[in-house]
């Protein structure tokens, strides 16, 4: 407990998890490009950081929750970067949405430097964020997870271990594109549904009363009933993901047919003034697009 | 409670619905093309009918659970068939899967002889039906549906009303768009996955903590591990209702991309020997589709 | 050259196709549901006949061009139908786009009243069908392909053997699947180059300069360019010949992935107001669902 | 005439093409990495350099056709590189296939060294290039592009001008992803046609004969009739350019469904042994996934 945590990332993520951990007693410093963003944190009580350097100096354990592997890889270089102020043997641990072959680069950049590396993207968004109930699909040494499994816990109910650095990643691709594909298929059946002379509430109803139900769909059910879309997890972000998705499944050889249909339709998305609305406003595509 | 039940269609859902209904205290008699198929009910007690005419005679409602609208017509047709021997003001709860332009000429047919319809098929499959939990989807008239909902609860554990006859067919293909969407994404997430190198049990175990956990997947967590597809919901009758399903889109017009994919991936199994497999069978066309 | 040739059907197709019957010599009388599209044969000096029964009493053969499977159908039957009226031994050549599996049945149809058949639809659009330039894609008895052999070459440049009957459409539908994902495939790549940054003039001329220019592409040049759609093939034929085929290859098992891509296009178009306009119409829908 | 031409990149297009130039009465020079595939040139009467620095040096303009963006930069960068050797006023043709933001970025990078550069990619392969009857799609300075016309044709039968660099790279795009959806087409009808029961020969022949004859079906017939794909353009080409024109359509936003469709099929061509097979194998994958 008297581990010092340094987390950069300030955003819609990074916030809560963030509040979890100096809740959880730990001793935390923050960080953020945008310095005022640190400030619910301030509030809270924990410290600052004027860089990533700053940070990586004092820190223990350096926690990153940015929007993509550029913001990860701009963090680290440079001679404000972390790496130029992490000393041997310390452990970063990236819980940014990046894909598995650069988590397995910034294993590689770390362990020339002797450092140490846990690949640990989330699934799960806002409120599980919020509630310390995130899943944690966590890739590296085992013993270097076990270390900071506790802190880990802070901000997730879970913590999946997937392999060596990289596998992390690579869950998290897995499971969001079962999340684009999940989504697109409520919003897909509730327009069929709706052209068929059934209320969106109704197919709702039924949805969540049988064997489909879960969590996801419970949570999108007003937004298939009003047509309004607020932003839990923009459609920008599933779009990126999905790129990031069908090119590993290149590279792997998997067959990802309903990843290219639905891309195409969030991609459409963006094009239409979707992008920082919930990835469920797909709906919307699929109406266009229909009769 | 002295209402006289008839029920045709002794299939892998027929016997598990029948029995609840005796159970329930109901008089019931069954009735098959293959009369041996009706031994389970006969020994719990059901009496018996040689032909659906016979049947319809006896009984003040009549349930059809059978293989689709062709032989539902046949049933309904000919010297034997329920038709000739169905007297005015009784009525027909056709709980076979038909699309809804079916379930309204249905409707039609019975109107002109005075005999009411409702049109009740049904969202969940094997195990369900045993417990009694199906999700019923009605459409119909209101008074008449009311009027045999305690005999539905008997089957389900819920009654939706989607409105008129045709409607509870429409909101049968919204969900089982969903159903067959939601599979192939499953199938084709864990192949992704284990593409990555993560394990099918690792993936999972991750999808079934986060926000997409259902009964559903639940149900075929050990499909997913050990490649093995014995049929809940078999690959052929999904297929069936895809087909259904584009049909019905092309005629109102909705978008249905994703329908469009994974029929196609379902089809296919159907050529490389999958009918009677479990749809989770989807699983391997995907593989064989991969490199 | 004495013989006595019917003709029903006097639609776009229709009208040049028996004009040039005529023009070849042979005798012809006319027949169509809407009497007054008969005018520019009569003007030209075929004859008229007032029902379908009344031209099968006076032809030795009777030609089907009509919209499709119902209309011919409806053209056989009743009172006033061609099979009231239809000696033994003569022969019907129908050459409207049926399904495979509907020009067998007529076949039977046919041959268990001891008539013949002959599957004969075209390929090709308006301006071959007046150039008599059309290709005529024949399926029936060999020796009753080369009898009117002669009279099929008034309409067409060449006759194709493609086997019994239902092999001819057989062949119609496996060259208006390629045709439907050309045109598709051009308007794609015309809309991708013009996003980035090309004309189509440009995109046009390099694309007839190279290997892939055909007539088809030539004839769509000004449409790329201007945006304007005049209707040669309408997009309505296109999308209801690929319903055929999606049904067909369903059938089959044949697998047809950009099929299904371009039908679902197509059928938007339906719905956006552009049935009616040429099947390169499907430009404006690649270009709605772009950005 | 007195013009010095040095020519990199000695392939299966690279040779015929420099051989043209050579026959064309200009001086050349060829360079290539493996150093014996330059023997065809040296026996007809080119020079020979032992790197691209010097080839660089003696030139005054060199023109590159190699794999792709990799090896393009590869053969600027280094000490024995072309940018090592290249005198300011100079000029650099790239013949090779890239993506109009490599192009673009190259135009870049030369400019800043007061080199001039053409954006010159070809459509058409092995045989074109053998009669010298490539069309080269150019993009650059209008000027620079007349200055080296008469050079270009020696390779070419047409130089379609597209704009400024970049627009070139564009325009092979857009050609080649019409080139991989028609292949696909053919091959889906095909094998549809197949399947009812026709044969290839029969249906090639219908398709030469109508709107949708072009040079590329008439070359492919034999491969269609025997199921032996010998190379002209391979299909592990198409794949590699499909995948930069899904990457360029979800830059500019370019709806590109049958692209995605077909790039998935010839994706999985790679995975099945396909890759050095003629891009017409693609009909290999779609017989599997047939019943």
């Amino acid at each position: 407990m008297n581990l010092k945590v340094g987390f950069i990332g300030m955003g819609i993520m990074g916030v809560p998890m963030s509040l979890n951990i100096l809740k959880g007693g730990y001793q935390l410093r923050v960080c953020n490009r945008s310095a005022d963003k640190c400030a619910p944190l301030i509030r809270e009580g924990a410290g600052k950081a004027d860089t990533p350097k700053e940070l990586a100096e004092w820190a223990d354990v350096v926690i990153l929750m940015l929007t993509g592997p550029e913001a990860v890889q701009e963090t680290l270089d440079g001679e404000h970067g972390l790496l130029a102020g992490m000393a041997s043997g310390k452990t970063l641990i990236n819980m940014s949405t990046v894909s598995p072959a650069f988590a397995k680069e910034l294993n590689q950049q770390l362990s020339r430097r002797s450092l140490f590396f846990i690949d640990a993207p989330v699934s799960g968004s806002k409120k599980p964020a919020e509630d310390g109930a995130l899943v944690i699909l966590a890739g590296g040494l085992p013993e270097k997870i076990d270390e900071f499994e506790p802190l880990l816990l802070k901000m997730g109910k879970k913590v999946v271990r997937c392999g060596q650095a990289g596998q992390g990643s690579a869950m998290k691709m897995t499971v969001n594109l079962l999340l684009g594909i999940m989504m697109e298929g409520l919003c897909e059946s509730v327009n069929f549904g709706e052209r068929c002379g059934l209320s969106a509430e109704t197919i709702m109803d039924t949805i969540l009363s049988g064997a489909m139900n879960c969590p996801l769909f419970a949570l999108k059910q007003d937004m298939m009933k009003t047509g309004n879309f607020p932003p839990q997890f923009p459609l920008k972000h599933i779009t990126k993901d999905l790129r990031f998705i069908l090119n590993v499944a290149d590279e792997t050889g998997a067959a990802v047919p309903a990843g290219h249909a639905v891309f195409q339709l969030y991609r459409q998305g963006m094009g239409k003034g979707l992008s920082d609305s919930d990835f469920a406003a797909v709906k919307t595509i699929l109406e266009k697009i229909s009769d």
